[in-house]
């Protein structure tokens, strides 16, 4: 690694942070490609590259190929400037890893952890980690410059806070970014929620490449989306945009944990499939269950019912079918209204496989326009458990420098 | 009006753009209230200052209030710069409005017109009129820069042609931009979904001025929604996004004309509120409503049950209650997933009042989270039925040049 960047200069002009941009988004480029591409003139793109040269942002690399005369000289990414770590807490796991500033991860670490202890504790563990990743590659944690921070509750995004987080409520109002910063003081710390952590891990490493406007939806113990608009991350103006596990699917249904009927929630995910599971062990319905909850000591999980519907057991088929149509008619509805090209499904319970997912297709393939389905994709998350300490990277990655105007 | 811009002179560098949106935003500025805002150098802002200028596309003004020194000069938008024109192409009218590049609006014009005609003849007709109104301006129609329509249909944005509209099948695939270009030569022509261009208009002169995020839902004989995402309208991947009106809520309900059951128009719009209470007169359950289908020759309207529900007729209040129930139960939806910090509800159905819009309030408090409605407000469109033809001039405004890079 070169000297660490000083964090007084963390700032870009939009053009440099869109020479930038492209060569994070394309690789390797000559100035004249980057002048076509942006379509500034050769003069404007020769003063910017000699300014991100000259602070050790991008670095000469070899010649690309002629294009008639001289082989030009290109310019990519510096991977040296600096650190960059990503970390994801789950409800039961810490997932971290190290990046270089051109985002090519150098380490990786899971852990189980729990998330109902005090954050001191948890991002004390992380943080640690951090620098031992960081030590085994010979560097020091001066020379973290970005830290992206993944959790599975409701952020205030400029705080950087969570705001009553059902499952982690000691968080509540914890300035995450001022613990951290005490351990690593030349990095920005960016902290947001697990779902949009994993939008954008699959905009910039995943299906999601060059795709303007997309949903990676997250099935798990609950159900929620992050939104990618026009290239960004969109948290909308309470940066509780995409909380679509509450969405009511049934007036008549049961009391969420939010206090209100028939969320998707309630109704469709993991626990949901469990206690379905479970009634059709216990009813006698399906001898499989009732063999599969014997032999896990009388717990019914989502993905028991998964494997049971793989082995062809009609009641959990059923379950499986039934949890998808509602998810699917739930994003027939936003398809509607925000007609993305391609839905991403991931979480724990997109394990349970193609079953799920093509119940998910033909509810949203029923449900919606014909317009809005036109160039529909609906898939799985290509980066499934991996989408959010990827995305974590990203997040950093996207935050380690302010752009001026 | 100054000499006519020339089309091909019709690109402005993003430095250039960024001016113009602020003088239109923020009214006339100082060259170091411009580089303050933008965060631009002084000496940048000279250049791009000098060069709007030379090309008449700004001008000096008076001097502005001193800040300790000598009064600064001021520089505006020159509205002589030409003409633009807006179209708002409703069902059974045709509203036209002339403005200068300020955006003044200079003249208005408002007809009958009935969608189901050729688009030839529709069309010819809003040319003439534009023509006369600039006549009397003593302009002529090359002064013309820009032309905005709204159509009733689904609008494939960047060829400017409806696709599959129910409404209007004559205009599937005629290109208007060709038409229109053959009388008004120098005008970049730009075609849009109404209810787009409704939301367009109260971006930029109505209640959604300087709000990032928020929602324009017209309700009238369908139901459809305009999205203003990050400042910008936002039309989806196939353009089809907003079509809110056959989102399903009720998978038991009546057939739609799309061909699915319970879409929220086919249960809420219009026409459902007027066979309801249709339904309530010849029951004898409202008397009220009965003497008003009698006084109407037997035609009942959603008016009339909004009339009828405002003089205390408890059947139509409660059609009236019911509807705004159910629009809010799905606006409560796209409340939880897109976090909007204004809704704002236009179209002929909302001049049944206070009753329609308090429910459709009630339902969304009670199904959305609390976090998505901490700072949601829920209005009527304050430029109610002029909102579409102002955002035509405005849709107009934001097509006059392309910018580069």
């Amino acid at each position: 690694m070169v000297a660490p960047l000083n964090l007084q200069d963390r700032t870009l002009s939009l053009a440099e942070a869109r020479v930038l941009a492209l060569l994070r988004q394309s690789g390797p480029q000559s100035r004249a490609e980057l002048a076509e591409h942006l379509r500034y003139s050769r003069a404007n793109i020769t003063a910017v590259i000699k300014n991100l040269l000259a602070r050790g942002i991008i670095e000469k690399l070899g010649l690309g190929e002629s294009q008639g005369g001289r082989r030009p000289r290109l310019y990519g990414i510096n991977g040296r400037l600096g650190y960059v770590a990503g970390v994801d807490i789950g409800a039961t796991s810490l997932d971290l890893a190290l990046a270089g500033f051109d985002g090519v991860i150098l380490e990786r670490l899971a852990e189980p952890a729990d998330v109902h202890e005090q954050p001191q504790i948890l991002l004390g563990r992380a943080a640690g980690a951090i620098e031992r990743m960081i030590e085994q590659h010979g560097g020091s944690a001066e020379q973290v410059l970005a830290i992206g921070i993944g959790v599975p509750g409701p952020v205030q995004f400029d705080e950087g806070v969570l705001v009553a987080p059902p499952l982690m409520p000691a968080w509540e109002s914890f300035s995450i970014r001022e613990f951290m910063s005490q351990r690593f003081s030349a990095a920005n710390i960016t902290v947001d929620n697990d779902v949009n952590v994993m939008a954008i891990g699959e905009s910039y490493a995943g299906a999601g490449k060059g795709i303007a406007n997309f949903l990676f939806l997250k099935i798990g113990t609950g159900i929620g989306c992050g939104i990618i608009c026009q290239d960004q991350i969109y948290r909308g103006c309470d940066g509780a945009a995409g909380d679509v596990g509450h969405i009511c699917i049934d007036y008549n249904g049961p009391v969420c944990h939010c206090g209100n009927a028939g969320c998707l929630e309630i109704m469709a995910a993991g626990p949901a499939i469990a206690a379905r599971g479970l009634g059709a062990a216990v009813s006698g319905e399906s001898e499989q269950l009732a063999a599969a909850l014997a032999a896990n000591n009388g717990v019914m999980t989502a993905q028991m019912v998964g494997d049971a519907a793989k082995a062809g057991d009609r009641a959990a088929n059923e379950i499986v079918k039934s949890s998808g149509r509602m998810i699917g008619g739930m994003l027939a509805g936003l398809v509607n209204f925000f007609n993305p090209q391609l839905i991403l499904i991931g979480g724990g319970v997109s394990n349970i496989g193609i079953r799920l997912l093509s119940a998910i297709r033909q509810a949203v393939l029923r449900r919606s326009t014909a317009l809005s389905t036109r160039h529909l994709r609906i898939e799985f998350s290509p980066l499934g458990k991996d989408a959010g300490v990827i995305g974590a990277i990203w997040l950093a990655l996207e935050h380690v420098f302010t752009i001026e105007a």
